[in-house]
């Protein structure tokens, strides 16, 4: 049993950390930390989370975490996160960031967009940017690792094949996704009210959220060259799920058949990411509480256009569930270790 | 007043007919007809329409309908408008047909996406497309509209000043639309209950929907060259609403400011049509119930890429209230007759 | 046209006011005040109001809406209305308060279950209980209306014929309610988050409730004793809707039919409260946006017992819908003025 | 490891059996049967489901389910449970039946309720009702268990301990239910269609549901008298879940300390029930997922009655959760095999 902590854990992400942690079989949650309920037992602030667990009584100081912990999943506000990790390196411990603090290798990228201070040059060298389907072996060498934004994650999931085959051009991608509203976190904000939200869809940050950069590092990376995508969010009435509807230009002479082929080739041999039979359009709804990323494309002929769609649980794949397949991978354990089975349906 | 009917009232596009028309001032809903509740009163189908509308009773034989209004709503399944249109025009009544049977001038084209028989050539030339931003004055002198499809009528509506301006290149266009369950209408389906569709969202007949030619044949015209688009609905956990996000590149030269000013134009005078303020997307909350078509958009510099979104209500501006907007048109009422207020919120 | 005003015009119950005033042929709305909002134009609040009303800028100070209106409706926070009510008499003016201040005849009461101050004793006498269906002729004499609450309006309506037949024992009655979030008001709170609510049922303030003394005062006025009633509120994923489940033990002898009876002959004339064909059993849904009020009822022979149910919409007939309906009476207006046509469906 | 079978495996409670039983340790699905969807492999029809289990091909045939499994879950429509209990009885193997057709001792009860013959009186007089917390013991040495219906296991495990302590008159029980969707099946209903349901609560089949006399007999064993309930189920927009809210007159001199007492020293040692601490109400979001039952209570002095409200999760605790506890405790495992952990929040 491997002693795992959790920095920010009654969070959505957090709260989540905790729930898939229970029911893993190689890793013991020793600490948890939370700025808003120091000194209260778990159960006190989500009274579904019982047994041992909820018992954990929360410190108010996540140096408490990082000292008892081998491992330890940073799930804290852009900004925050650099002082732990440079504690846990001082002690020789592992870290999964769960912020976009370590994401962007270019720190001025990253003060562009979020407007903060990046991490310390030293700190960020030592960051692998943690989607296991495209940087598996690093992940495994390293003891920091950012983990993916849940927007990043579905839309780089559906262009990875198609950008490493060179069949579609980078420089025309465009991004229509689709996010439950758990994305805007537990914060307390007129537009996460349920009468504001209920019974309505709309686009927020167009051409501006702040994920956009951190899909051009890792789509650019893919492509061999540094390319702007269009990225369009839009809030939907579930807690859960994110779907990305990805559209580009493809090379002339694919069909629907050669791409498909390409897809499953190259998810080939990984646990969750799961191309759909031909005309099974992916639902969020399939991936609720999972970590699967379910895929599904098609050649528009008429168009000379790819579309894919992809769909994953923003709060598992999305975020949690892919911290702990990191975790596995940076553990040697296999990448599915405590996140088998499918979701909840319906 | 004017005496109107509707064939098929209890669909959800025949009973938002109903709602609609009962506040009209102009018209008096004399006869009503539905195939599955042939001889029931109207309140015995649905319990919340009251008063005397409650007690009409409904007609088996559309014919009963077409005999007893001046002005005709059909509101059919696909394929069935074509004989009572030929019924009206012998007595001389005008017709107002919410499916997509008129809609397509080209009666191949209409074919080959319904796989079925268009209607008779001279019935069809006789057809205008309601769309009465666009198509306003013949609209009024028409005795036969097609009332525009819910998706087109936010697409092309997104679109229309863009186009006219000719400030975007109309082989680049992206649709991205997401819509409420009534779009798949009363009719019982699997993938419409409540457990399939709550808490998920999906896109659905990728690059294969029907609503693709109607959306061409329009923004086609507009441009003033054949043009294919891309368009993908998906489907969100809510009642009412479209959303349809809509992507295209720019010409040189032009920002955010001075598309607005394009679009202010474009639609002056419209009623039923707003320019949110800059930073503000619509929501489609905020035009349930009402007849408002709600836009804004960005130009985004970095990908050279203009971003429209456009919220309606698919049961009022994308059906029913639209078809009450063609019927003033036609009656020479004012357009808003009837369709005053704002919608319901939260 | 009669001058109103809102003070309180951004929270739920205002803006539904503004909605329902904006189609109301009488009423012209001449000022509305917003501590949060002031200065800006309504439009900027809620983007969905357009026209005229849109452009009205939010008074920050009350005393603005008491000068300009001839009748003011106060949606304020508990507490807050007998200064804006003290002032609004010496000007000779119509106050309806929604708020729960002036619906307590015993101050004593009110403190209990409050904490709170109750009004001067002489502004309390003035005021009088606002539901129509009950007190009509005293509602069109009076300057002061207490508006009903949102539960009250629907468990009263549930209980007053058979309380006024004298068919079931008064100190058995259970209400049992079901409430939609928008009850909870447009303030910041953890459990108004659309994750928190969605998904889930749970009771609240279990015999605690403070709009339990508001039911006693008008089931007791009606039974002619004294009486303790259970009331139990649930909050529901929805954004508007109260549906009242009613229990009580039946006098022997009495069958649905003749119940039946009872209920219809209370309600006769009355163009808001409808008691549906036996075996439909009323859906919050059928009054969504309408001031309707929709019963049924089953005597259980097995039991002894009546059951009644009542559903309204918590945000027409709960509240703001019910204050035109009062302004209706107080102005001598037919009661169903601009409150005409159903609800919204589906 | 048991070779396990499920007839009805395509249900919503035949896809959660699916799941829970995807991650039990000593269970081994190896048939399942589907009348809809024979000979397709489990994924066809719910793609969510992937892997081996995915895999599995449908039988239409049940009899291969029961010559395949040593112990077979039945999830079949109410009347057609009793052939394939009685080949399994010939076979020697266990049955879990999750219908309600066993759950009634008495076969005239049953025929009154559900208009249909009972099953044979030797195969009734097997079998045993599946509650664990009252009936562990029996369960454990029988082979034929009728697995509790939903709402019935919410009420019984609110009321038991009261009655127990005979704190309570069992005359006076009310039970007012709140319901997900998911509790109506998969079956094609206008009822169940998303826009009927969504933004609604309505109740139904008020004192005539046939879950009624299932409660009435669980309960009066526990009083031992024969007693009538008054019940009323109500849907609710969700998928899964149940809200039990009881009421009772409670017998003079108890508190709500004394009566959390009762039910915390009833409840002891049972690994599913669990009381909230004093002021948090169950939330049925708090068990989404999950097998347990969570209860809070208050003693209202006022009115002098009990107020219990009970949450499950309709499919897990309310039938398949409840199918693999009682499976356990009839293969003599621990209760809570497969079954840990807490449930998916938010």
């Amino acid at each position: 049993m491997i002693g795992v902590g959790i920095v920010g854990a009654t969070g959505y992400t957090g709260i989540e950390l905790v729930r898939l942690l229970s029911r893993h079989p190689e890793a013991d949650l020793v600490a948890a930390a939370s700025r808003n309920y120091a000194s209260k037992m778990l159960e006190e602030v989500y009274p579904q989370v019982s047994g041992r667990m909820g018992e954990l009584v929360l410190a108010g100081d996540p140096a408490v975490v990082v000292d008892a912990a081998a491992c330890v999943f940073l799930a804290l506000p852009q900004g925050e996160a650099a002082p732990w990790v440079a504690a846990a390196r001082r002690q020789g411990k592992k870290v999964i960031d769960l912020s976009a603090d370590f994401r962007l290798q270019n720190g001025e990228v990253y003060r562009q967009w979020y407007r903060l201070e990046p991490p310390p040059a030293d700190l960020l060298a030592a960051a692998v940017y943690g989607l296991p389907e495209l940087h598996g072996p690093v992940i495994r060498e390293s003891w920091l690792v950012a983990n993916p934004g849940c927007y990043p994650t579905s839309a780089i999931l559906a262009l990875a094949p198609a950008l490493s085959a060179k069949i579609i051009d980078p420089q025309s991608i465009i991004i229509d996704a689709k996010s439950g509203v758990t994305g805007a976190g537990r914060g307390l904000a007129l537009g996460s009210l349920y009468p504001e939200i209920n019974e309505g869809v709309h686009p927020y940050q167009v051409a501006a959220h702040r994920h956009t950069p951190e899909i051009e590092q890792e789509v650019g990376r893919l492509a061999g060259e540094q390319i702007t995508v269009s990225f369009t969010p839009h809030l939907i009435p579930m807690s859960r799920g994110i779907l990305s509807t990805v559209y580009a230009r493809l090379a002339p002479g694919w069909d629907t058949g050669r791409v498909r082929q390409v897809y499953q080739e190259y998810y080939a041999g990984q646990p969750f990411v799961r191309l759909l039979p031909a005309g099974t359009w992916p639902h969020t709804k399939w991936v609720y509480g999972s970590n699967g990323c379910l895929l599904n494309l098609a050649v528009d002929s008429r168009t000379g256009r790819l579309v894919v769609a992809a769909a994953i649980d923003n709060l598992v794949k999305g975020a949690s569930g892919q911290a702990v397949q990191n975790f596995n991978i940076m553990q040697g354990l296999p990448p599915a270790t405590g996140l088998e089975g499918s979701g909840i349906f319906p």
